[in-house]
């Protein structure tokens, strides 16, 4: 990653890895890509789920946790704000409250529908990439939200792919016309998606798009190309049903 | 509407009316409440559904469509484009090219899922609202789409209206934090979301909105005032279910 030198207090980033040490969470994604654009260094600290409570003396649940000073913040868009607001000499991620709004809104849309239907791609073989010591703590809290085994709940899911895909209907129609949501360049709604296609990437073994999807290929594709192939090590082949 | 003057030719909007002779479109509203927002003064034409072929030599098949000098223009994010490009010094509907971007975005998660369900729920609705020369068009060409009667395609709307209601959780989330989808302020994601309640407010037998969902509530009340009441005069009850 390319960044400027940057005075005053490192950043300290905690980063769901999997089993493999690669970073997995969508929304740690989020906070990885926010740090690319505002060109911030940032030390990584790997984490496994049952690590969190360890850090910052368990005051959070999820990660991503960052740490910069005397701050500790966890909850994405916390730490989208306090970066927008502490770094302002950097590369601003919105270009005004509008902007800022309106991904707010794509990404209600997003978590409501299209991260909900990922999970039920993807619930079981989030499972079986995370660390073996996380496998037990993910299984039960997962499985007492969907009220069924993860077995259960995946059994079906060749069947939820058209549904799933269709789901991604409006990125297809908005990038028919240019080469990210955000138009000529990426913004946070590109973020948003690249962090979720990383996530799926890292652990699919259903690929989520068909080879004809060309629209949700090259873009996914520039995404996984951005900040010096920040995201290109992933196993992006994972996401896309051979010809 | 309040409109400052404006030099040039006057601006014609050709807008479906249903059969209390109220504007009804959600693609003539957008117009409606862009214009308002522009501050341009306009001349209205009512139009039904079959009298679109006589409009503009039959150019277009479906209103809105403006004429303005030697311009005329159909599909509603066209003229869109067209008043922010000839209107330079009116108020900007878009505060630039990322915000442009979100909406569009937007509005392809809202006509995919939302105008989508709206239709389901309503297509009976508007065919029995419309003026009566226009129903036997409307039955057949929305007959043929969705392969079955406007009877038996609506006879189940019941049973879809928590579907419906869930498809606008988005809406939800964000106006938890702000009196509009724009933020402070309404953007054109606003104007599209009281587009189409306009639409379902005109036509509805059916109530959208549960009693307690107050934040659509406040929001649509909020939305229908703007401008100097410009959308005030629907049957705003009709939208909302007694307590």
């Amino acid at each position: 990653m390319n960044s400027t030198a940057q005075t005053g207090p490192k950043i300290r980033l905690y980063e769901l890895v999997i089993d493999n040490e690669r970073p997995s969470s969508p929304y740690v994604w989020r906070i990885r890509y926010a740090l690319a654009h505002k060109r911030l260094a940032f030390e990584s600290v790997k984490v496994g789920f049952t690590d969190i409570p360890g850090v910052c003396g368990g005051r959070f649940k999820t990660v991503p946790i960052i740490e910069h000073g005397d701050a500790a913040l966890a909850e994405s868009w916390d730490i989208i704000d306090y970066l927008e607001r502490s770094f302002p000499a950097q590369p601003k991620l919105f270009s005004g409250p509008a902007e800022y709004s309106m991904v707010r809104l794509v990404d209600a849309w997003w978590v409501a529908d299209v991260m909900r239907k990922l999970f039920g791609l993807y619930a079981l073989d989030i499972h079986d990439a995370i660390r073996p010591a996380d496998r037990p703590y993910y299984r039960k809290t997962r499985e007492a939200r969907v009220g069924k085994t993860l077995e259960a709940f995946t059994a079906e899911r060749v069947g939820r792919l058209p549904a799933v895909r269709e789901a991604l209907a409006p990125l297809r129609t908005r990038l028919a016309r240019a080469p990210f949501l955000g138009g000529e360049q990426p913004n946070y709604a590109d973020y948003i998606g690249f962090s979720a296609l990383q996530w799926a990437a890292s652990v699919a073994t259903l690929p989520l798009l068909a080879h004809t999807d060309e629209a949700l290929i090259g873009w996914m594709q520039r995404g996984f190309d951005l900040f010096g192939g920040l995201g290109r090590d992933v196993r992006m082949k994972s996401l896309v049903e051979p010809a």
